[in-house]
């Protein structure tokens, strides 16, 4: 079974590289495909202070998605760790996920910061953050993940 | 410009059609395709109280997707709102997504708590929930948004 997806809008300026730190301050814009769509598909977006943004890592080859366990960061320090139990972008289908915050709305184009994807990122699927989509209950991780985060954004 | 994909896994059990409201206390299992992983795949997952899943509305068909805006769940009451500053499933790819509860994780299996797909539903990627990916500041939104996800859990 296989599903196709066109990308509904690309990412425009920010880094020009993936490098792993330091995206925080990291701004950016979300342009929307102008063949397919108006400023009315983000009609009301300005009332969120945060977005969900369904991305593709697009510049991962295929030879590089891992199906197994690996060390994260490929840091010997942590354990080997399952492909879905870690968030790096060689994994199957590529796709990656973040929350950021929205500076602005105009046009077909979203200012967004602190998204972790490179300038020209296709862009799938973009989610008003609603505070009820947060984890129900309180959420539990491994030591591994915090260390790992300490200098993401 | 069109991508594709595989699914990685499969939603077995829960409910089997898409209604609204009262997700919350809704199991089921998430069942990787054995085709192409192990149980190396979800390796550590069990430290992560949560995931979130990345799936596909593959009930929702391509006449059924909006492009513009429209009323959240046809209700006049709320106003006209961009395809993205809403989360229902008649959109651009159809991506769903969703942080729900890991209950266990055996083999293939990850059971689950909260998930908002249906018995069925092909999954496109699993990632452990981090507190870092957590919106960073407070989160704004509509009242609308908050009134249509009163009785979602």
């Amino acid at each position: 079974m296989t599903i196709t997806m066109e990308p509904v809008a690309i990412v425009v300026g920010g880094r020009a590289e993936a490098v792993d730190d330091d995206w925080g301050g990291e701004r950016a814009a979300i342009v929307l495909d102008e063949a397919r769509f108006t400023p009315e598909a983000i009609a009301g977006l300005d009332a969120f202070s945060h977005i969900e943004v369904v991305f593709h890592f697009h510049q991962v080859a295929e030879e590089k998605v891992q199906y197994s366990a690996r060390h994260p960061r490929g840091n010997t320090d942590w354990p080997k760790i399952g492909i879905f139990a870690q968030r790096g972008k060689g994994r199957p289908n590529r796709i990656g996920l973040t929350v950021c915050r929205v500076l602005s709305v105009e046009g077909l184009r979203i200012g967004v910061e602190g998204l972790d994807a490179i300038d020209g990122t296709p862009v799938l699927d973009i989610k008003p953050y609603m505070r009820d989509f947060a984890p129900r209950g309180e959420a539990r991780e491994p030591e591994w993940a915090g260390e790992l985060m300490a200098g993401y954004w």
